[in-house]
């Protein structure tokens, strides 16, 4: 029987990737729609702008919460007390501190909770991670930019404090990199260069450490990219193997050899996943992409640039 | 017999808590000092400059941590690869994920670290969190209020980004709220007040959350402030009791009458602690205070004050 879902939050990423991937999954029917502001039926449902309301209204087994991070934790906390399973977009909250407590009420209410990190569903990562499960990591290097113009325009959200900045992309690469890395890097060091008109980075620099390592594990990611993506991860190993993704994820080069290369199919694989959650009644949380992110934002030395127009 | 200890970074807290404290109790003996700065002998001892060196010079079982918060890993993590126990001032750690990593790393060493926090040991800290274990928090407020120049003059550091500012004397609330709240609050929202020649907050609010309460629960923290220190917590439980801590954790007073009232002795009960730990080889690392005041500092709104010499 396919599991009742809604979803609070349509934006961009609600109904790019999350309405016709569940329109799409036999293991789930969309049910019910929320978003605070409105909006005409979407697939033939009306949209409450109250998500207590669709709850009430709608017959729901689950929720996908794909409003921006700060709203996230109130929306998962009556989803959870109202018995609904809870996929939550990347990033799962605000805080850490609300992230361990979703984790914690999920457990409580008997429900699941699934922290997804859509980057981290694409084959060439699980066959990095694999590759790289019993090697250790001599050199990491990420590059991650984009153009923010192309992508988000007019979501002036990301730029408050709150939103992340650069780090609502950035942390697709975190979630790569706790992915693959076996125990993950940590931060040591951060820059974060700040538009003056932006209260979050558009651009950072995060230096790594890690027990196992002394070589250089840096991340760059840049939002005022122009150009075409830039998004690849490049390590080689302490026994000399080198090791990229490259295409945000979708290629895995061993040693110079083309090993995995697709596609990317990403929200099908995130759902696929969640189905599998539910089924079993486990929770799923990797908090460490959050955790290297407000690491970096807390301790990163602050660098104004010229004002951004996005 | 004794254990004999080592202090790296010999700066005031050092010099005021730790050497005297180390030297009064029989459990230690002091027996080695390091400090980037060099110096003059203290307690007969030669201050070496570099931590390794002192590793090497010196027969140890243990090391104190005492510099400022971004050195605190490196030295540790030698410390715990050279086969000493760790104590750290608070913070123990400029990141969640240094601290982790620490945890791991004397995991693996057999080596025990302790994280101290040194506003937990206070009598009337324990008392209230014996009072308070079996019930639910309705509201908290928090003021921890100190002038800046009187305690810290010239340390420049502090406003560093990743000095922390005025959470280097907020996280002993934190540390309190830690200790007495199961479980703690989580970080929803802050304000961080910077002034403008600084990198880090002068100071700050804290709007915290709960799975069990809805009453505001927050932390008011001012390094600016003029006047006599002012450190208090106050809470109302669901069940109607009123529960104070007065005198930066000193005394305990509950519905109105004083339950604890004590000259503090923070270090003593600190050093005693880790004697315990050493003794059955256990680690401590509460690292919930750090986590608020990273959460704090990544997603707070920022507000800029006038500029602050002290």
């Amino acid at each position: 029987m396919a599991t009742r879902i809604g979803i609070v939050g349509l934006g961009q990423i609600a109904l790019k990737r999350h309405v016709p991937t569940i329109l799409a999954d036999a293991h789930f029917t969309l049910a019910g729609l929320a978003d605070l502001g409105g909006g005409e039926p979407v697939a033939g449902l009306p949209i409450l702008t109250d998500h207590q309301a669709m709850f009430a209204a709608c017959a729901l087994d689950a929720v996908a919460i794909c409003t921006p991070p700060a709203a996230r934790f109130a929306i998962a906390r009556d989803a959870l007390r109202a018995g609904k399973h809870v996929l939550l977009e990347k990033p799962p909250a605000a805080t850490m501190g609300e992230a361990e407590a979703l984790v914690e009420l999920a457990a409580r209410c008997g429900r699941v909770l699934y922290a997804s990190w859509h980057s981290q569903c694409n084959r060439a990562v699980e066959a990095a991670r694999l590759f790289l499960a019993d090697k250790q990591i001599a050199r990491l290097r990420v590059d991650w930019h984009e153009d923010f113009r192309i992508y988000h325009p007019d979501q002036a959200w990301i730029w408050q404090a709150d939103g992340l900045g650069v780090f609502d992309m950035a942390i697709n690469a975190l979630s790569v990199i706790s992915r693959i890395c076996a125990p993950p890097p940590f931060v040591r060091s951060a820059e974060l260069r700040i538009a003056a008109n932006h209260a979050a980075p558009l651009a950072t620099t995060i230096r790594f450490g890690a027990l196992d390592s002394t070589g250089p594990l840096e991340l760059h990611a840049n939002w005022g990219h122009v150009g075409p993506d830039h998004r690849e991860l490049h390590i080689r190993t302490r026994c000399g193997h080198e090791v990229a993704l490259l295409d945000s994820g979708g290629t895995l080069v061993i040693d110079g050899n083309v090993t995995v290369q697709e596609t990317r199919a990403e929200y099908p694989m995130l759902y696929t996943r969640f189905a599998e959650l539910v089924l079993s009644g486990q929770s799923e949380a990797d908090l460490t992409p959050l955790q290297m992110t407000l690491d970096a934002l807390a301790l990163g030395k602050r660098i104004t640039l010229p004002s951004f127009e996005g």
